[in-house]
């Protein structure tokens, strides 16, 4: 659930949640408590005693000619969840865009550049963590970008969320994150099957998912991998578990009440600071 | 707390100061009051007997390629607090950005033109203060404009908050503003680290806050530094004065109630306008 709720406010996530359980019927009260509980976890505490940045410093990359909303859910997500400083790294064309929906954004322009690897590597010793993938298409000449900056992330060893067209890529080469276990994968249903087909390269068996996401996550190197369904299922390559999800994801945020809720694809929580 | 406080239209003053109580039962209500005087005293009448602009007419310098927020913050800020009319003077491609996040705001492109200094200094005579350094950047280029503006600006008299990357350049120069008592800093921690040492090439003795304020405010000449932190240090080179702070602002505005809350680097209060 802190997957899922991590990007909410806790007003905000009082009044999803109530909505939630009103569609949900056989969740309790005490669900709703042990919930609210998972997300004061992931907030840290207002306090004068830190300055900017101390909680957290997230890079997005994503955002491309089609795709502009999913780079923004990410980045507003993470500063709602309780992060300092938001960076999205993006294509030329997205980051008016993209800037546009909020000032509280520091959107590069510089994914579809030349030298957009070290352009995003100047950044990297500054951010605790990376989202990869909200927005970012199947272009392959940005494919081939973020795999440098994938590659750059590993060796400041930054822990690094990847979601979206980030698993396409992972699909077609698993060895970027192969055994890397500050990766945090956080595929649907659809990614999750083509990933399982890509690295194990038998079919997948639906009847067991839990079987199903401790054998990618092993078969990775112990990558971390948050199934998500109407149960998120969760696995390191050592332990699997399933928490019940009652947030209907599946929809869109504009039809939501709550305005700044990310699309299920940009609902990942950022790794713990390093 | 002026200061922090003059940026918000009373309305939002009182909400985020309850949050703020709320955070810090040890303030009364008494200290709440006296907040709210503050205040009101920074906010100007509404009277029909004035025409537009002579409740102040402030210039924003800053907006670059990454950073479009902390401008769009300081210029809105103004306005709340009762300012008539707020103009950004920022690169080409980082004014439409400023633009689309509101119509209120005069933005003009010209900070990486390379007549900026004679684009900006036609305005000059129309404003009754600068803010210099909000999502300036630390390109050459610009900062090398921003020295024309500030000797422009000196050169009439203009009242000038300096914050920000504005104050990486005082640190490079800090002839720029020696002597300028119509100048205020407004350093957070880290930035006034860095202009002490730079300044009075001694290292800061941080168990003095209020000593070594006063030190630098003297070896500038007087100008004006506010030390923001959990207390505001400020001196004048003459006195220095500790208040408190009741508002976390190491907070990113949209984790906030108060939705036009400017970033802590951009909550500088325009001087008495002259």
């Amino acid at each position: 659930m802190a997957v899922r709720l991590g990007w909410l406010a806790p007003r905000a996530c009082r009044r999803v949640l109530k909505r939630a359980f009103s569609l949900h019927k056989e969740h309790s009260i005490k669900d709703m408590e042990n919930t609210f509980q998972l997300v004061r976890n992931i907030v840290p505490p207002l306090t004068t005693k830190k300055h900017k940045g101390q909680d957290g410093r997230i890079g997005i990359v994503g955002g491309c000619q089609e795709y502009t909303g999913a780079p923004y859910f990410a980045a507003i997500s993470a500063l709602k969840v309780g992060a300092d400083l938001s960076h999205v790294f993006c294509t030329r064309e997205a980051a008016p865009v993209i800037k546009s929906y909020s000032p509280e954004l520091i959107v590069h322009p510089v994914l579809d550049s030349p030298d957009a690897v070290s352009e995003v590597e100047k950044w990297l010793p500054r951010l605790h963590a990376l989202v990869v993938g909200p927005g970012l298409g199947r272009d392959d000449a940005l494919l081939e970008n973020v795999k440098g900056i994938l590659e750059a992330s590993k060796a400041r060893a930054i822990p690094v969320v990847i979601d979206a067209d980030g698993l396409w890529l992972i699909a077609q080469q698993p060895l970027l994150i192969q055994g890397y276990e500050k990766a945090v994968l956080t595929p649907n249903y659809m990614e999750f099957s083509r990933l399982f087909e890509a690295v194990l390269r038998d079919p997948l068996d639906s009847s067991d998912r839990r079987g199903a996401v401790l054998r990618l996550s092993q078969a990775l190197g112990n990558v971390t991998v948050v199934q998500k369904g109407e149960q998120d299922v969760i696995s390191d390559g050592k332990q699997v578990s399933a928490l019940s999800s009652w947030l209907p994801l599946a929809r869109a945020p504009s039809q939501d009440s709550a305005t700044t809720k990310p699309s299920r694809s940009t609902a990942a929580r950022p790794p713990p600071l390093t």
